[in-house]
């Protein structure tokens, strides 16, 4: 399941080559061990350790969201069944904090205390995005907490024990954690407006997916601050009950644009770059390789198509 | 949800005492601490850690399973859903890890290790449990590696870590694993024989629930292997399809006593009990009070009625 999870085997087990995640997190562990003065080496543990964690997590999300897609090919718990999925997740995670037991990793007790903390905030920010669903009075902050766990935290992570795992100082691997967070709310924002106005066939996700299940995304929520006769019909859109018909999703996709939902999570996703930007200056000799890569892994998270 | 399932809380999070687990495992840690040289103290964070496992073990097999009761109240998904139960069970899994990085615990690098490769074999065994549903061939010995996994992995990970965590070698460490598999063992068909024959009142169980269920259970695997005509009803019991009726539950737990499925399974108890005494007695000193207290549990887990 896992093989079938990362794109490298069929549902028998055969091997395949479907779309793959894009691995962002391991890339990033490995270029803030270099960013430090380490080698990516010195960051396998973690980064195969933050796949690892984020595998379980998408696992997981998708049993609960009783998603059916992704990367255009059923979900496992949709291939496999849940309990089979249930537990594959369940192996990930544990086999992430194997990880970082390997002999390469410095200070593994640090590097658990880190993952584990990451992996306590996203599983608070997935329950509140779940708790989510059942209220219409969702405010923009909350959402903020709630990206801050659900994404920013792993992210943050990845970068973090890259460092630490590199021989970094505490409060040096904090900063790129601080990096990491504002790069993690960029990149969810960026996902939530591919949620609405992406391309199936790119992102491999319906077309407004998220509206469909009436998802409180920062676009969606933005627009709903509006006091335009779009967002009081959006409003209605989120407020009514039962599966909305595809007409209608579409004009919610339209109503979101017209309420300046994209316009300000664009917004958003160039500000918490800047910040991300800003704190990886001060953190990193910027005449270095480490940090043009640790910039065009960057620009990648909010520019990205899928 | 974790309040709850501790028995501290009830389903509102308001304190209440509902009946609490044994915490056996927690137990055999400290009590092997002390029996290699050291303080129960030691073992703190490797006792708590076993425990919160175990409870998140609990909670995601009670999701597949779909069993709605435990210890006399709903399941943690029965009271608040499968998405919330599930989360809870992933965070338990995850802080178990935070609790081998306080500064008492020696040897955090190692601790994770065995308490992580111990996670997974429970999942392997978990998930082989799950298999053996679909299966009408299962053997005895298959049934071993199932409860090996499922039961004695993380109860010998107890034992291990309790010891490693107070400072022993390697060595003596893997020997109380060993003391810890074949109690698990122990435990495992203690715990089959009151899914069959237990007291409702001090289970919680319902009377005969894993033959409603048609586990494949150690009595029954046993009973199945005779060559009588109660064995020969018992196959035709769990070849039937549907769920079974009250009456044919209770001629079953008949038919598993007839076909000496009851005799073997209290046999195989007691060897594996004498197994882990015998391992114990080489590995630790006889003459000491921690000595007395794990024979002490090792009876407990082995003679109990809930």
């Amino acid at each position: 399941m896992a093989g079938y999870h990362f794109g490298w085997l069929d549902v028998h087990g055969h091997a395949t080559k479907a779309a793959a995640g894009k691995a962002l997190r391991p890339a990033l562990a490995f270029a803030c061990a270099e960013a430090v003065g380490g080698r990516a080496d010195d960051a396998l543990g973690p980064g195969v350790a933050v796949e690892l964690v984020h595998a379980f997590s998408l696992i997981h999300d998708d049993i609960i969201d009783r998603d059916q897609m992704r990367r255009h090919r059923p979900t496992v718990w949709k291939a496999f069944g849940v309990p089979a999925a249930l537990l594959a997740g369940d192996a990930l995670l544990a086999a992430a904090h194997l990880e970082l037991t390997r002999p390469s990793c410095r200070r593994p007790a640090a590097c658990v205390e880190v993952l584990t903390q990451a992996v306590l905030e996203l599983i608070e920010g997935e329950a509140t995005d779940v708790a989510f669903e059942k209220r219409c009075d969702v405010t923009l902050a909350e959402y903020r907490v709630m990206a801050a766990g659900k994404t920013g935290a792993l992210i943050a992570a990845a970068c973090q024990l890259g460092a630490l795992a590199a021989g970094a100082g505490p409060k040096r691997a904090q900063r790129l954690a601080g990096f990491g967070h504002h790069l993690g709310m960029a990149f969810q924002i960026t996902d939530d407006l591919l949620g609405i106005f992406g391309d199936p066939q790119t992102t491999g996700k319906p077309v407004g997916g998220d509206l469909v299940a009436r998802k409180k995304t920062y676009p969606v929520l933005a627009a709903l601050t509006a006091r335009t006769a779009a967002a009081r019909q959006l409003r209605a859109f989120y407020a009514a009950e039962g599966a909305p018909r595809a007409d209608d999703v579409g004009q919610a996709v339209s109503l979101v644009e017209q309420a300046g939902g994209a316009d300000a999570a664009r917004d958003a996703v160039r500000q918490e770059t800047q910040q991300a930007l800003a704190i990886l200056r001060e953190a990193v000799d910027v005449n270095t390789a480490a940090y043009r890569d640790l910039t065009a892994l960057a620009d990648l998270m909010s520019a990205r198509t899928a």
